[in-house]
């Protein structure tokens, strides 16, 4: 790595160079973050010393919509062409842990199997932000802003191929040729699932995206269409794709839309069976099996030992016999059940009761209920969607911490957590809309 | 108060009698937590008494589906019917401030306006939990499940009624006699927002409601007609629910649907611009009056001064003249606009720039913010909606903690702030369906 700015002869106590040719070594890559009207010169620059790719931060191009600026991106264009190869401007270009390149200071070093395109800096750099929090690792990710050159069909089909990448995450706002993008998305989504979003589906999102990378958005039937046809999995917000690709990462597929909830709560699992439904999964009865063996574990009054499970005893280990871990297995091995979505809501409860002795008893628990999950995804060889509510804003930091301890515990174990049961269930009938497309297909 | 129960004679330093015949003074109401089969006795007792209301927690009713526990609450309804009102079985009961009674110990004891008709105590529960991270206040708050007596027709009738009472919560699963709850949320509706929410919308979902409250669920679209023709705001989630509630409680009514976000990050306020149009809102153009002035007050690159405004310089005041609360002010005073969802999620990209400076300026933007907003709301009479983005499970100490102090900032002037941006679109555009609906029937 080399650093270049005429004003300084040393940064953190690394040589710094005036112009790119006065570097000794060759140059693959630059990264440029310099003032536009200066772009050109040193692009050129560039170009004599042979270097292959240009990545620009710069912005102030066709994005401002003024006539200057957009005069400008098109003399970028036509410098470049066939000389260099472009990503940008007005991007964060590439996260790849592999190499060492970050977006920001924040994300993860380790490789992970997570690939991501996404035209908006804003985007990317939000994922690998909050990689971390959701306990996800990124193989390769792109941020490619106005694309005046290698554009949203030149990553996908990049990653198709790389066999570091085993889900990609794909966020557009604009294409300049269809016909490549939709080849591109094909033969991504021929090998790996493709989590896509478009930015810019109604009209006034359109004029968003306009402004944003100066986009040319097509009408939101003919990018749904795209997707469709291509095999991408079209998401509606940036969180249900992070959710998503959550899932994705973490959990088998599902045989079909059938699943278990386990919750604590009798007027939300109410609710919750309604949302579970209106997402397009099914939470069918239990076997009269699972029925009759639930019932010599849970105690009767205040829970419901139908689907949803909604039995607060089981979280303080006081049923007749057996404990969270014994239910949870018994669930998820029931034939009706396809997956499992298990949802801890319960600490301020066990605190009321238990006081002084909650700490233990978490701790015990987290244990057991990890355990149960295990089983469902490793023996039963279905998917486990954790959830472990939480509010953001919660100012209650015993009761934070130990909702974090459970989090973590799940995290440790790779299974996928979110702290509101709604975004589960999402990701959740993401991955059984792409499960039984591809058993049709099969 | 007096405390009851055979085992002891005194509990927490009071005195606790053996019988409630025991009782030397008059009692008006009776919390009951026992088990169902002593029940019928001591709820005679009560009656002898001369007790007008008893709460019955107890459960093991209806609920459980068997027919010694259907027999059972049926004769609990013979004792009582004409002798004694019950709220309840398998119910929390009520929650008062002024009368100093709690659902739970965490409850906020200071009065507000939102009364709390839930036919499930976890909801009940849950709201009044999270009042105080939510900034919500209660005026009055009910939880009846099996409703074997008063029902979700008399609380609704009730808090019509009730000069406390300035918004109504309403969460049902079922009721007996619809026409008797179609005029109660009719004479509330009238009279002040009720927001709406059915369990039990789906086929599962009803399943889910039988075996929580046995209620008899009636049709979906029976539902929906009953809380258009009434005038109540029907709802999806919980979660919208209370975040509904939030903004109707804090804002005044909009006048029309269109509105301005001030956001700072590109790709997301292209997400987001289809997130609104789709919820019903629209994201109009700006006045050229309002971009003249706009352009002198936000640099050029990165940014985009459409609306969504998306100019992350205006978070660090670096723009050539003026301020965030300017900005805010000038976007709010906009002809065009009716409403303005201000989103702060700027905190991790100030650290990175300020480093260690970035507490001061915490400090005084906080203070800019909501100068600005306050001036939207008070001059300009526009609701403000306002989200502190914020991960429940993010761990980095530093982010949070300026996160929430930028929340508290905001909800100490009374804003409703929202951790997620679709949840501030969610509640506004609920928010803009009745002000609308009202402006039609004026």
């Amino acid at each position: 790595m080399f650093l270049v700015n005429p004003k300084y002869t040393e940064v953190m106590g690394k040589k710094c160079y005036p112009g790119i040719l006065d570097v000794e070594g060759e140059i693959d890559y630059v990264i440029l973050g310099i003032s536009a009207l200066v772009l050109p010169k040193v692009l050129e620059e560039c170009i004599r010393k042979g270097v292959k790719v240009a990545q620009i931060f710069t912005a102030g191009f066709s994005e401002t919509g003024i006539p200057e600026a957009i005069e400008r991106e098109r003399e970028l264009q036509r410098l470049a062409a066939g000389r260099i190869r472009i990503i940008g401007p007005n991007c964060f270009g590439v996260y790849c842990p592999r190499a060492g390149m970050a977006i920001v200071p924040e994300a993860p070093t380790e490789e992970g199997h997570v690939g991501v395109v996404a035209q908006s800096g804003s985007v990317a750099e939000c994922f690998s932000y909050f990689a971390t929090t959701k306990n996800l690792r990124f193989s390769k990710m792109v941020s490619y802003g106005n694309a005046v050159d290698l554009d949203g069909a030149d990553f996908p089909e990049y990653l198709a191929d790389d066999p570091d990448t085993k889900i990609i995450a794909f966020y557009v706002e604009g294409a300049r040729n269809a016909a490549r993008l939709n080849a591109a998305l094909a033969k991504a989504a021929e090998q790996k699932p493709v989590i896509a979003i478009k930015g810019g589906m109604t009209e006034q999102g359109m004029r968003a995206a306009a402004s944003h990378t100066a986009s040319m958005a097509g009408s939101p039937e003919i990018w749904s269409a795209v997707f469709n046809q291509t095999g991408a999995l079209q998401v509606e917000s940036f969180d249900e794709m992070v959710n998503t690709v959550m899932a994705f990462d973490a959990c088998p597929l599902p045989a079909g839309r059938a699943m278990a909830l386990i919750t604590n709560s009798g007027g939300f699992s109410v609710i919750q069976t309604d949302r579970c439904a209106k997402a397009g999964l099914e939470v069918p009865r239990f076997s009269a099996r699972t029925l009759e063996a639930l019932r010599a574990l849970v105690p009767l009054a205040g829970t419901s030992t139908g689907n949803p499970l909604d039995a607060w005893p089981i979280y303080y280990n006081i049923s007749p016999s057996g404990n969270i871990a014994e239910i949870i297995k018994l669930v998820s091995s029931d034939r009706n059940i396809q997956a499992l979505v298990f949802q801890f809501d319960q600490f301020r409860y066990l605190r009321r009761v238990l006081g002084q002795g909650v700490g233990a008893h978490m701790k015990r628990l987290s244990e057991l209920m990890v355990e149960g999950c295990r089983h469902a995804r490793e023996n039963e060889k279905k998917p486990v969607l954790v959830t472990v509510s939480l509010d953001p804003y919660l100012e209650d930091e015993e009761d934070r911490h130990h909702n974090l301890m459970v989090k973590r515990a799940f995290a440790a174990e790779g299974f996928p957590v979110y702290a509101d049961l709604d975004a589960a269930i999402r990701a959740l009938a993401n991955l059984c809309r792409f499960s039984l497309r591809q058993r049709q297909e099969g």
